[in-house]
């Protein structure tokens, strides 16, 4: 398996290449591809569209957009110009309503992914960018499904990895994801931990070109536990990971009250903070960037970003669907893949 | 006990008044008054502070300001004039140092915020501004203290109370306030929820004017449970608790995902949130008036503010500390009780 690093420092005979699922058909996915290709250049990078052709027909339709994709079927082999937007269409679908969720839909959505990664594996691609899927109805459909990110990581037997949720000024990773309020103090370890805050470092370094990241960690009690007297998960878990963390020459603080880091974070004081749990991440920093917030997945040996919202099958054929989310993950991916593949 | 809808409807034979305790002496308390009382005009209300002279003089002096506060020693008897701002001077510290905290000055900052409630019990006042102390010192100092509103609520015999912090454009209620997180999910009860429901909107119709209050509930778990996937306690606890609201007249909606409430309540959609611990609603809220929002009590039979940070003993003395939280406590009170005695 290659590693992030191994790419960074490969020299490619082609220019770098992002592959872009439209997720599930029906949802806003089409329409925010659609949006988000039409208002973006890639110049050195080559897109490549994964889906079936006709729920992005549709999205072009109602919106009134022509993005002119490129029809390829091997992408292997067929010659593939930098800055040229492509589509490997798929013929999953005979028709599709937009707002109107079907298995068949559900199914098509997981095969893009997985044949997207598939892409990536065999070095065909080095960055994937998805639009949301429905992990219901993807269960539904039959398949043993868990996440997009758990996935992607399975998919390219990645062990270590974590999300970061990224907006012009915060940065946030997670320590523990989709997990039920009373389990979360369970899954906390101190090597976790450790592991997350890494994972936050290298992506600062690799990923955003700073140099010498500053990171703050979340503290799981109130006022970090006020020293004993509102938990002790501080004490046990959390400052044991920050003296380990720093033993590994990484400048990280903490444990820090929840209520304070993020605006001293917003004000510049750390590059990005590592929370402990969805909502005390999530509620902040969705606070600040509704639409505009990318996630995107550390650990992976290739780059992934995604929008940090859902499906939307309820707005979706509407043409009112915020494609910024989308479009700032798709930026964000290009960015990434053009510092990590300086050569080209 | 009178209770706040009783003082509403009352009929004053004099103005209403506010009492301003200063807080731990060695702390930012009294620089934050004098630079709060300095930039105010308290028209049709008298301002009455409650403290030690010297740590006032000691910030007056710091700062450059002359607040020019007239002495006043007994308040039920003496001439009080609305729109003055007055001292009520203890004489407990033989001298205080700023930003040297001593066990005398917390015994000193107990006692003002005593004289203050029983001057309210009494019917001598109707409102309390309180600037920090310190926990820590005052039970170093021999009380029995859990904190600032446990006491106010313990004097006042208010079993039913909770804290709302109130900026610009977010209202955010706890249902639990300074609990270890491993024990918020134990402290949960649809009752004690549908309380801090009824308790929020009560103060936007009363304290805030607004007619038909629209609330927001947090959920517990990440998106809301996802439908039992996530956790039970939105089925089991919150969603009857919004049943029972509800068949109450309030208009509250909920359980809703923590990541999403707080970006649509601030854009409008709800007058306030009920957030159900300390984290989950103050780490939003602080990342957006992390040095303007106020502590508002609801629940007690007086109007009580104060500001939403601790007594800053590192910072005490500089003539640095920010009033914006301790000003906006104080407008909030002089607002709440010009709404609430609208007679004078």
């Amino acid at each position: 398996m290659k590693r992030k690093q191994d790419f960074a420092s490969e020299s490619f005979c082609r220019p770098p290449r992002v592959l872009v699922t439209i997720g599930d058909p029906a949802g806003v996915g089409p329409e925010i591809v659609v949006k988000s290709l039409a208002s973006i250049q890639a110049e050195r990078v080559t897109v490549i569209v994964v889906g079936d052709k006709r729920p992005l027909e549709k999205a072009e339709h109602l919106l009134g957009i022509k993005i002119g994709l490129q029809e390829i079927t091997d992408i292997s082999k067929e010659a593939i110009e930098p800055g040229t937007k492509y589509l490997f269409p798929f013929s999953l679908l005979k028709d599709v309503n937009l707002g109107k969720p079907t298995l068949e839909g559900a199914k098509a959505s997981y095969e893009y992914i997985v044949f997207a990664v598939n892409t990536i594996l065999k070095g065909e691609a080095e960055a994937l960018v998805t639009a949301p899927v429905s992990k219901r109805m993807i269960m539904e459909a039959g398949y043993p499904f868990k996440g997009h990110t758990e996935l992607l990581a399975e998919m390219s037997k990645t062990q270590d990895y974590a999300m970061m949720f990224v907006g012009p000024k915060l940065k946030v990773s997670l320590v523990t994801t989709h997990l039920p309020f009373s389990e979360v103090k369970r899954a906390l370890s101190c090597e976790r931990v450790v592991k997350v805050i890494k994972l936050t470092h290298m992506a600062l370094k690799h990923y955003f070109g700073v140099k010498n990241p500053r990171l703050a960690l979340c503290s799981l009690n109130p006022h970090a536990g006020e020293g004993g007297l509102l938990g002790y998960e501080e004490k046990k878990i959390l400052e044991p990971a920050i003296l380990k963390a720093k033993e590994q020459g990484i400048l990280v603080e903490g444990p820090l009250p929840a209520d304070s880091v993020f605006y001293w974070a917003y004000m510049g004081k750390w590059n990005a903070i590592i929370a402990l749990y969805h909502d005390q991440g999530l509620a902040p920093f969705k606070l600040l960037y509704f639409h505009e917030g990318v996630n995107l997945t550390l650990g992976l040996p290739f780059i992934r970003t995604s929008p940090d919202h859902g499906t939307g099958f309820d707005i979706a054929g509407k043409g009112v669907a915020n494609h910024k989310s989308m479009k700032n993950a798709l930026c964000l991916a290009i960015d990434i893949l053009k510092k990590t593949h300086q050569r080209h």
